[in-house]
């Protein structure tokens, strides 16, 4: 309301429903947690580069972004009753592991890893690690949970390379 | 109110306050939770047997506790109103990951775990790989993120035994 400067009603009338304000609410915190932790590194020529730089973003800047990870926040709640904006949480999240997915599946071909790499597998990985860290680290209130998630996903990314 | 037969202000009343109730439930929900994932196997005897069963219950009987992991469940929505519940839940968290950690000490007295591993590391990953495969197994309606969770945490253990 602060931000429209419209009223309640208003702001329903605009978005249609509580449940569909609820979903563009989510589609802006995504987009902009999506931007803050895309890495400065060229992905076609350095991407297991990328993957640990993408890794750094998520741990280190995970305070910038109001409120945490949006998929994390939304994930429950959307769980059993609002299916709009339960379909815009799945479809980030698959967005995100096909993401990290495409990045490995680059590496193969470039022979950065090893032929037997299983992208889907890494990007599960990745993604789950860094989101059960996530949890933890936000209700213990401190970051060990997640530089410890860090610490191993970049030896992980070594077994792969090596 | 169905399993007690009593009205909502009397069950108010027995509780003291909604957020003691919430806390209550919680702690129901947890301990279900926990009584379901202890292994059936002598930790002291088999503490690497132990941590696999541990991972193959929390995989495989997810969908006997109804409503999924308590701790999942109510971290985020606990984290901003609810202290009470706030600190039942970090609590819960907390005893998960120390128990973990425990067995894995053992494992490392016993010489089944190469002296240089790191109990409290071990622990957390496992945690957070197992919390995060969750979540994401429960958006996408399927087993495959858990699984995927399993696969890798056994060649985890596998790393630190060889």
């Amino acid at each position: 309301m602060a931000a429209t400067g419209l009223k309640k009603g208003g702001i329903y009338r605009h978005f249609g429903s509580k449940e569909e304000l609820a979903a563009e609410a989510f589609d802006y915190a995504w987009s902009t947690a999506r931007a803050m932790r895309e890495p400065d590194v060229n992905q076609t020529v350095d991407p297991i580069g990328w993957l640990r730089a993408h890794i750094d973003n998520l741990v280190s800047r995970r305070s910038v972004i109001a409120g945490g990870c949006p998929i994390l926040n939304t994930a429950i709640e959307a769980d059993d009753g609002n299916l709009v904006l339960r379909a815009r949480v799945a479809r980030a999240l698959r967005t995100w592991i096909a993401r990290v997915e495409h990045v490995i599946g680059q590496a193969r071909k470039m022979g950065k890893v090893r032929a037997s790499t299983d992208p889907e597998m890494v990007a599960t990985i990745i993604v789950s690690t860094l989101e059960g860290a996530l949890m933890i680290s936000r209700l213990e209130k401190n970051a060990d949970a997640l530089l410890k998630a860090q610490d191993h996903l970049n030896r992980y990314l070594d077994t792969l390379t090596s």
